[in-house]
């Protein structure tokens, strides 16, 4: 089987990193072009050693048409970049999965309030198709455009979705008390994220307001199969480690004796067949470690002691299953191949 | 004025090693003998060089009425321990100060259902003042025994206190997603607290049922001003850092629309006069560093976009306001000193 | 090909899940048993979550002969047991690699007295074949008995090889002060490696004399091309991070004025042909991240300002290169395969 | 005994946070003025929560004149800094404590080749006392300037001061191998120092030439009682933890038999009357928590097996001893207070 071509936009932060880790070793794909407007000229495995022997690839910069022979290209660039190419790649043939944000809102006006500016090519919005696999396979199969999914919705949507599709807990209270390893903030230069700033501590953030809660809400409002409006408290948290996504979820049973033990099967059927999706056994609690690297999601089920509470916990590595590992999932969905292509290594652990 | 005499039980934990810390530089004690079965022989700072130059005690192997010439013992063994020794200090005119849990939950049967043993001395219990200054200053400036609280339960308390106490949440719904840095798990030999078990890795644990939840319902339930039972359910982590905890709450508002200025407001006022609880201007997120190795509690509060729901957040060091700090200010208490003796260093950041 | 069929001994620590980690994938090798006393019985995916889904193994008890049907035995035990096992194998004709030190050292009496045992096989200390593939590739391809080298004597050696084998640095005063991940203690229940004694700290340890000194002192001796006896200083230090070993070696150059280049050079054409040593352009300063989860050792020349001081930089991952990858790496010489097989990810960054 | 008044000039960095938090409970001083140019007029416990409580300073825009009234300035800016306001501050009769290299090196072109700028006041540079209390006491208490020591030159000097100043080791191949906690780096928006990028990793930086290899030079040669030159091999590592430094020192002796004893005698009566400088006993290996947060030194000494290389090893807390700790500490003795105010808590431990 030939070769696939794959562009990257921005490859210079965690994502692309991870994305390079990930597609060097495709057995379909090739990357031929990778950006970057401050790196042009450098070697990747210069900028990321752990990539030495792995690629000889250069930072280009970004040009016009550039992509026009990639049979896809992956945004890996900050909001608001990759809406800036959608449809010169498109008229090209090209098919775009964008791990930021730009295509990940169905209401255009939505997301130009939380992100705060134009959206560059809002008529391409509902073209794109959002790139949660276990929700989206058959559409993501035939996409010029995935919106690749955001860390603590993956986590988050895949921990309530069997409830909420099945009708099981109350969608006017769920809460999603979520943790974040440090490297879903970034590469850039910035003063909160530095190592003296963030270490042997924890703390809340972004209370009142994060660009993830509507992403969140509209996943599952989706699939909620009742007249009841989806509201969601969202709590993210920034933990002193680099990799990892560990969601707590709270949601009150609509039928408060339900057993733990029909939840638990419910899980466990909802996703059989789910290659990246694992359900532990009753009385589990996934440590963020053991999804390291991993492009899999572990979710446990608890109920808390005689109430109609239900805790899920759900964990993934953001930079595999919340970004990149998702984004080649979804790549080998797109292009036929198998699904596991390059992610089926365990995770690393410790 | 004459020092106190100071006796510590069991100092080789890191409560112990934290209580040292602070009664080195107390203005009016002197730490006249410490207990180790383990250790007995061996110079103090010799297991701990951070107190080189500031302690000569050497552990002594427990015995039959050594404290008995004590004003004061603290207790800062495992549970279990300070039960055996109460009668016999109390006998002796001394007071004690349990780090542990022995004396912290007033219903016995409950006490025994939850830590799996007999209790030594029952009708002891219900003379044993709960050390939650904030709550209970009068009674423990007379006690002879101080319960002093759980880490968990002080960083809940205190954020859900006001709340509770002024009738302005649903009690049958609150929730403490709490996370703990991992001197809280103890200075045991065991591999789930080993540094390759715990470092660059987020979980939680005992979701169905940890130690301290009975002790955070019986706090809040005694303040409650109605009828309504306080349900609580209560999610508590492991995070990879040393010290801190972050309680984060969440309640259901009875009236929705009141306005999170009037509930600061609340807070600041209920919280006004006492030395180490730290009312947070609004919107702000408490890091746990801000507190390290102080005996501040430092509360923010936060409104759910658009609900009635009410998210506080409240952090603690887990060594010191939730163990040793706090323990401290009891005995500063109970022996008519100024509170804030030997507690009034800034955290210590980064 | 058939796969062979692979047996461990001992797989609860980390050199045995990392082991598994690499073989779960490896194209031409099917692990058949796994032994531990401790957790017999259990699966081993239950004791590590992150193999769920790639091994259905379970813990066997130790037995006579059951590892008969092998082709290979992997031993990740601590010192002292592989010893026991190692002629029963032989006799079943079965290879054996021994991730720890029973068959390192040559001189017998020399091994007695580091590790304070009596050898139970000391006939076949001769017979291993010390499995640093850099050194003795042919010898290993042809070995029943691999001693796979320790993490420190791997990056050290590695470090100072084509300096000692080209005679070009005073042996007489070599130092390597190493710095190693809190995994390489190993996962024993010990206080001295609970997070909380080693997080946010730095020390050293055994200075005065640990086992990995007559071993790297022993491969340094035995490439030396000249009469001076090697005079090895060597520090070892415990570092706040989970896996990587970073050797800093100092040596003074026979020929002071000898130009950096020309050893950059050296160094480069000597490993050359090396799949797993990776020479860094001159100036670089090797993070031990650009190996994690890696089988790469990478290492870079500096001279010290003016004088004839060499100062080489060597990072591996001690659990991969410095142990289970290095193992397998072995394994794929002795049975013809790839010698990258299952080897060949890149580093997990960051 | 009135209070001295204070001014900070560049308080937002982690040397300024550090300064404050040991000044805001120094019996003998009150700050009056803080400046920053990009924090001007927010308030100091805005900018660090640690302090509130503790101080109601509001940064200040530097201004002419304004530290007029001050009996005291620390500089805790970057290099290049406190040397713009010397002048001024000198005619003021103001005294300086410069936490920064500008008055360090006695040799103004030297420090201008290192340094990278032109020096704005060289008439100063000789006025200046270096101030490591434990070499130069005396000069301090009389000093118009205070050159506060690095923090590497500080673990570093002490360590072979008492070796370099008896003439015991050989000056001409010295090597400090030392490893330093992130803070060292300081707070500046860099990549290089983002949690992601140095968490849970190791590496050397800046092997062929680094600022504090001048200084430390300068200090031995200072105290060297040959003809010998002092030749140091100087590499540093970033250690993925927030506080210590940890200085690993190699000397050859120049009687390789003496014993080790003689030289503990000989570094414990050196430092017998010094309060922040500890001698371990034989055979300890002090870790960097055992200084957290305390203006301690700790050192142990050990002879590699057989030979006469001696191995010391000295700890400090790069942001008190190793920057404002002994800031306070030279203030101290400046304006004759007890050396140790404000400097007498045991270390934070952990």
């Amino acid at each position: 089987m030939n070769l696939i071509k794959v562009g990257i936009i921005g490859g210079t932060g965690y994502t692309g990193v991870e994305l390079l880790r990930l597609l060097v070793n495709h057995p379909h794909t090739e990357v031929v072009l990778i950006t970057s407007r401050s790196e042009a000229g450098r070697e990747v495995a210069d900028l990321f050693p752990s990539l030495r022997g792995f690629t000889d690839l250069v930072f280009s910069k970004p040009d016009e048409g550039m992509f026009s022979n990639c049979d896809v290209v992956f945004s890996a660039t900050p909001n608001g970049i990759a809406m800036t190419h959608a449809r010169q790649l498109l008229e090209a043939g090209v098919r775009l999965i964008d791990l930021a944000a730009d295509f990940r809102i169905n209401d255009v006006a939505t997301w130009e309030q939380w992100y705060g500016m134009s959206h560059a090519c809002p008529e391409l919005v509902s073209k794109a198709v959002y790139g949660l696999p276990e929700v989206n396979r058959d559409r993501v199969r035939g996409a010029q455009i995935v919106a690749n999914p955001g860390c603590y919705p993956t986590a988050t949507t895949l921990g309530f979705l069997p409830l909420v599709k099945n009708g099981l807990v109350d969608n006017g209270d769920l809460i999603a008390d979520t943790k974040s390893g440090v490297t879903g903030a970034g590469r850039g230069a910035n003063v909160a994220n530095l190592y003296s700033e963030v270490a042997d501590s924890f703390k809340a953030y972004a209370v009142t307001g994060h660009r993830h809660h509507p992403e969140i809400s509209q996943n599952l409002t989706a699939v909620a199969n009742d007249e009841r409006p989806v509201n969601l408290t969202f709590v993210p948290h920034l933990t002193p480690m680099l990799r990892g996504i560990h969601a707590t979820l709270y949601a009150n049973l609509s039928q408060p004796e339900m057993p733990i033990a029909a939840l638990q099967e419910l899980f466990v059927s909802f996703y059989a067949n789910e290659p990246f999706v694992d359900v532990l056994p009753l009385g589990s609690h996934p440590d963020t470690r053991s999804v390291k690297a991993s492009n899999m999601c572990r979710i446990a089920l608890h109920k808390a002691g005689g109430s109609g509470k239900l805790v899920v916990l759900s964990v993934i590595d953001n930079l595999t299953k919340g970004a990149a590992g998702q984004a080649v999932q979804n790549m080998n969905i797109m292009f036929g191949f198998d699904e596991r292509d390059s992610l089926l290594s365990a995770a690393v652990l410790p």
